[in-house]
């Protein structure tokens, strides 16, 4: 077996995830954790990471790099941002290092864009360092989640982005809003589901109407007898298609797509881009660009340990 | 002292009002509490009515009209909505009769909108009674609160309508979201913080981008020091802003338009009419078209007790 060489770490607010490579890049070894930072006690930051790194056989001495909200002002050692245009090497070239007796600590910062449309990402760059690793260095990234991110990467560089609150929409209505009992169940929006695509070409087509066409899903319930499994799949429709107006709106349509997901949200995302007359050139997975982003890391800052 | 000849009375989920009249509209007393539907204890809605109307001096026998939830599915008796389009006089010839031995009792149903934008309301079509009892019996009501309703009267018939969570939203992004820290103050928005003209201007005129200009409060809080009065003030102009957008891009511009509101919404209101080059031609206060549109229903129901 080969000797772990190098630590990849994404630490987050809720989960720790960990990977331990080979000096060619081989995953030796893969953890995951509920280790948020949130869980995190009397600062012992150094203590949960080298518990973990001992538990995948990652000797002391071989160095790790770490990206998330690890980097935040709430988290380990802070990373500042920083601003955007920027190149994604520079997340590298600028990552902070952690003071510790066992090994080389590395926390990649975030990005920032300031001025007239203020926004931050924080591990969503380091997805987007292996966007470029995978050779999508020029285009529009797309990376739905709770926050859902839309990036324009020139040449490796990030020009731009901007970040929609959808999946955090999504819960919050379902979870505390007038529509609870209209959209309540335990069951995924289907992008299959008639439902989902007519709340789509609602959100795409009358994006100003969109705060009554949430209040249409409570009345289509109440009146028309609309499950709430059905006004769940319209709700996500409408929502992502309000993303997707958002977007294109911003960015314009883009020659060159790139669509960065992992799990069910992809096959919602994909078929939200052909309803919407979009290519998708090219579908990434999340958790595999943000090792591969790391990785990519892990080369600029320590070309020594990499043999590729 | 003139005998109160009919009693009114506004009853909804969390609150209660009433009004004794004399036969010619004379308000001889008037009545406001917390005694909302879901206080009601036993479903007992005739001790609850009677109570206040004894303390109001109105005696046995005086008819008493109602409307608001109390006619709701979850009320006294049922209501049913009446199908828009319909004239507002209807509310009272197909008003649901609730038998007492105290007095003749009937409540108003709301209105339903079935179809592609199905929609519901039940209150605000008794003010709009009211308002058209006030002489404005065509064009566009806006009526802004929790649920803002848009209402396109011709001669005295509601021809359609549409409900924006605008209040809603603002309340559930404030409390629950993670805007929370960002919109943080016990300042109420004021229509002449450049914050709000600032987020009025995205709402109206870049709607699609409304769920990315949510996120850049955060933003703009983290990364401009941006404060959170003017956070706030900013969503309040945004989601009104959208409301707006929603609103003419349904009904086009109106000819004619009124605002029904009351304290100090209705000032945010007039703040956005104007920034979107809207002449309001009537502003009328809720409170009092409510009762105007309950006494209008009693000179329909009891053409013996009203003396105008």
């Amino acid at each position: 077996m080969s000797e772990a060489a190098t630590a990849l770490v994404d630490w987050g607010t809720t989960s720790f995830r960990a990977w331990a490579c080979a000096a060619d890049g081989t995953v030796l070894a893969e953890r995951r954790a509920p280790d948020g930072l949130t869980g995190v006690r009397n600062g012992d930051f150094s203590g949960v990471l080298e518990g973990h790194l001992e538990a995948m056989g990652v000797r002391l001495g071989a160095p790790a790099v770490l990206c998330g909200m690890v980097g935040s002002r709430t988290g380990w050692v802070e990373a500042a941002y920083l601003a955007v245009p920027t190149r994604l090497d520079d997340l590298a070239t600028q990552a902070i290092p952690v003071p510790s007796p066992a090994r080389p600590i590395h926390i990649l910062p975030g990005l920032a864009q300031r001025g007239a449309a203020p926004d931050v990402m924080r591990g969503e760059e380091t997805q987007l360092l292996g966007v470029v690793a995978e050779g999508f260095r020029t285009g529009l990234v797309c990376m739905p989640g709770t926050h859902s991110k839309w990036v324009r990467l020139e040449e490796g560089a990030v020009t731009g982005f901007s970040t929609f609150m959808t999946g955090e929409l999504f819960q919050l209505l379902r979870s505390g809003s007038i529509l609870k009992q209209a959209v309540e169940t335990d069951a995924r929006p289907d992008s299959d589901d008639p439902a989902f695509a007519e709340g789509l070409a609602a959100g795409l087509s009358r994006p100003a109407e969109a705060t009554n066409a949430l209040f249409q899903l409570r009345a289509g319930w109440l009146l028309e007898g609309a499950v709430p499994q059905a006004q769940s799949a319209r709700l996500s429709g409408l929502l992502i298609g309000l993303e997707f107006a958002g977007a294109l709106a911003r960015y314009g349509r883009p020659d060159r797509l790139a669509l960065l997901a992992s799990g069910p949200i992809a096959a919602l995302y994909e078929a939200v881009a052909t309803a919407a007359g979009l290519t998708l050139e090219r579908r990434l997975d999340a958790d595999h660009c943000v090792r591969h982003g790391l990785r990519a890391a892990v080369r600029l800052l320590h070309p020594d340990r990499s043999s590729t």
